[in-house]
């Protein structure tokens, strides 16, 4: 199975800028996966798993990424898609999921939770695979290409955005069977914070509401339970990231990287910005999840 | 030489994007200078002439990405340099000279002209050699690299922005000497469309004022001579593109490719929309040339 996932997923992209570090006085490298297919790592995920279930039909619930990128990975593989959006859903998205062919179940969140909606779709399609975005070890064991990709660069310290934990426990495994020294720290929204409350607390919290930051990537209610058993033992430190340095975060990379982030892309960078004296003198990776933001919300970030 | 120059600059970034490709009906390749040192193409260019000459000032007039590229290229090879820029410069670019080290020399230019001001300057400074962004072999030769990257991909179809056609016929240098058959077409601004008159009238046009198109890279009176003498013979067309076109290719580039480019970057993209169908079936590669352009620009532009 690797080998034909890397035969088709993008390699993340590198890009290192002499403005960046000379402004934050660091060593910082930084992977992008905004180039990725689909523009997001959740390509990685969604190639591994419809690559790899049997089932010839694919269900899914996602406003975001992900549910591009199993549309993608279902055309590419030629599997059935349906996705769950809300009606809300930003016209852009929804016309990006149904471009890649797959069908859109628009639910009207006010009447009709997500949940219950997947739970009836589930119960129609009982052919079909029920795709978590994060808690499903074929999404876990996509993302760790990443790790894969960054073993060998020997970096110091790896700090990459959580929101489910899809990302970061998918990079974790990589490394480690690599062998690999390189610590892993988790970027969160301070807004919805509960993979670092997970963290001290030893158990998984859950959110009590969707956290509503503006890294619209990581409003989870809480970590995936296979996540977690990556997580728990094998990540540095979940950092908390404020929105404000989210947004600022947005804006260095737009002036002086010259590159395109989303919010959520953008948690890893925000994250230094908390406090950027804590990893001087290390050699810094900061992984970019995605770059798929609307031209309104960015003209307002980079304003 | 040779080797010393791939040794510092970074190579272009190569990325192919199903929604541009499946939007325009089209097999593109876009080859991204954006993420090069100083975010333009032009550090080639500026590193290859400052580590070539034997002079240890260097001095030119740039208000734009030449500037840069050639401060950061001088602070590289720890030589002096002196750049000419109009006081009405873009704060943010002269900062960004002036934190790489070099020297600034702000002209108010409805007082003194700004090749007035360099003769001025050249004539205290005869120990400097004078850099011109494009018309230079120094130059030309720093461009052919990304020629000789792009040599063995064989592309049917190269199209690359034009100003003063310092990348284009480095372009053609450096796919020439591979014995490459890939055509190589230019694309300027049609407010700007010098090289395009030049090429029909077998010898150079110059423009009357400087042409006030968005492509503020492309902002040049008139090719220069060696360019010409390289242009006039291998490039396959110049295509005229208008500020229109231009600002519809960076809205693409941000909605479907995640790219930021800056509107002379967006050039070669906006070729292509004057007619989508001229290249059908053929393999393109779209040269990016750089992505620095003010966030209100910017804003203004994908809005």
């Amino acid at each position: 199975m690797k080998s034909q996932l890397s035969d088709v997923i993008r390699p993340t992209t590198i890009i290192r800028s002499a403005k960046l570090n000379d402004h934050l006085g660091l060593d910082i490298t930084i992977a992008t996966e905004t180039f990725q297919h689909t523009g997001s790592f959740k390509f990685r995920a969604a190639y591994n798993l419809a690559s790899s279930v049997d089932e010839d039909e694919i269900l899914t619930a996602s406003s975001g990424n992900f549910g591009q990128a199993l549309a993608y990975a279902c055309k590419l593989t030629g599997k059935r898609c349906t996705v769950v959006m809300p009606a809300t859903s930003a016209r852009v998205k929804i016309d990006a999921v149904r471009g890649f062919g797959a069908t859109v179940d628009l639910v009207d969140t006010t009447k009709v939770g997500r949940n219950e909606r997947v739970a009836q779709l589930a119960e129609q399609m009982p052919e079909a695979y029920f795709a978590s975005a994060y808690d499903d070890r074929f999404v876990i064991e996509g993302n760790a290409s990443i790790g894969d990709e960054l073993a060998d660069r020997d970096f110091d310290v790896v700090i990459t955005p959580v929101g489910g934990g899809g990302l970061i426990s998918g990079i974790v495994t990589g490394l480690c069977r690599s062998g690999s020294r390189t610590e892993v720290y988790g970027a969160e929204p301070l807004l919805g914070n509960d993979a670092a409350r997970s963290l001290k607390a030893g158990r998984i919290i859950v959110n009590e509401t969707e956290p509503m930051t503006i890294a619209d990537g990581a409003r989870t209610i809480s970590l995936g339970k296979l996540n977690w058993e990556i997580i728990k033992d094998s990540v540095a430190d979940i950092l908390e990231v404020s929105d404000e340095n989210i947004a600022e975060a947005v804006r260095m990379y737009f002036g002086l990287v010259n590159l395109k982030s989303e919010p959520t892309g953008a948690l890893s960078l925000g994250a230094i910005l908390n406090d950027t004296t804590r990893f001087t003198g290390r050699k810094i990776c900061l992984i970019v999840s995605g770059g798929n933001v609307d031209a309104a919300v960015y003209r307002e970030l980079i304003g």
